[in-house]
């Protein structure tokens, strides 16, 4: 480890199920940063999490040197920034930037807000939801073509953004009655390229744990 | 002009009450970017959009050279690096660019979408949303604090990201029934200082033409 690590204090309030904090994991990971990870408990909510995220309370957190970077893409595009001794992340060329950012907001925005309603909704919202979710794979599926990955020969900023999800699948698909294999192949086949790498295998929690919470908290919360 | 500039072909498609739309229009007059701006027709959307922006066919829409960029954020992002030889709407430290960027997303999240609410909403609905939109204007006037610029002395990303809303600020008031300078005096100061930028009075349509929109809008819509 080099020097320049050694001077840092870097801390990450997380919930090890939450995606996006998996995201910023696999940031850290891929800039070969260390860290620390606490473990929040939302019914009881740290005060370093109350203090270092006063406007939206929620994990995950980066704190670099006592200060936070709070929202998952924006740690990301701060880790690639802040660490820019590895190769980056995102593009160095503004176009090429701007192309995945928009894709990191589309999977926010499409991906995200419709899989809770896939694991955690009513009947009717199920069926909703996995339409959905799949379309928004599918779009997501062609804007991946034939590229090994999001970024192009290299794993990049879209592929952060959208990894995590994949360790869910096992949970949606369960829930949801589907198999994504079938819908979108060559994602599940991107999904396995880059379960290759060390960044992304060290952030991600087996599927079968993922689905272990997902019924403890569905048990827990008298959900469907 | 600079010859630069002259090789560039930069096309906005936007529709003029859009605060999106004026966000834009602010970042390109801030990098002294000629363009054209073509308005769009939502009963009607032109070609030009529908192929540049396939996943939303929504406005803004900056073409440059022939390439879209969408998301208006994202565009104000991409003016920022792709005109980089005027001084930068984001700070150039990844700690500072991470707030500005924070601060940018917290607006989308907590002022537009409420916004709504409040001029078309139903009665109910304009209640909560009064309450809302106001909590989330104090919560960024704490953040302005004593500051005379969100980016400190100098205009900045997140004075582009919010100050197009301000030319909204009438409407909201006659129809939530209330007195935003009132409620935000420190934020009704800094709106005044901004429109004293040429970059912002260009870009932003007058308060009651605006208002004579929104009365047409929901006369339309047959909204209350």
């Amino acid at each position: 480890m080099s020097q320049y690590m050694d001077k840092d204090s870097v801390v990450l309030l997380d919930f090890w199920p939450s995606v996006y904090g998996m995201r910023v994991k696999i940031a850290l990971e891929e800039k070969g940063v260390s860290y620390e990870c606490r473990q929040e408990d939302f019914q009881d909510k740290s005060s370093m999490l109350l203090e270092m995220n006063p406007v939206y309370k929620m994990i995950p957190v980066l704190v670099h040197n006592g200060k936070p970077i709070c929202e998952s893409l924006n740690i990301v595009e701060y880790i690639d920034e802040a660490w820019n001794h590895k190769p980056s992340l995102l593009p160095l060329d503004p176009y090429k930037r701007s192309q995945a950012k928009f894709w990191g907001d589309y999977i926010d925005k499409h991906v995200y807000s419709i899989r809770r309603k896939l694991w955690k909704g009513k009947v009717e919202e199920q069926e909703e939801g996995k339409k959905k979710f799949i379309e928004g794979l599918k779009t997501l599926e062609d804007e991946l073509g034939d590229k090994p990955y999001f970024g192009g020969d290299e794993f990049g900023y879209v592929d952060v953004a959208l990894i995590p999800f994949t360790s869910w699948f096992y949970t949606y698909e369960i829930y949801g009655k589907l198999s994504i294999e079938k819908e979108c192949p060559k994602l599940v086949a991107w999904a396995k390229r880059c379960m290759e790498k060390e960044s992304v295998a060290k952030s991600l929690p087996h599927p079968h744990k993922i689905y272990g919470f997902a019924m403890q908290y569905k048990q827990k919360h008298r959900l469907e």
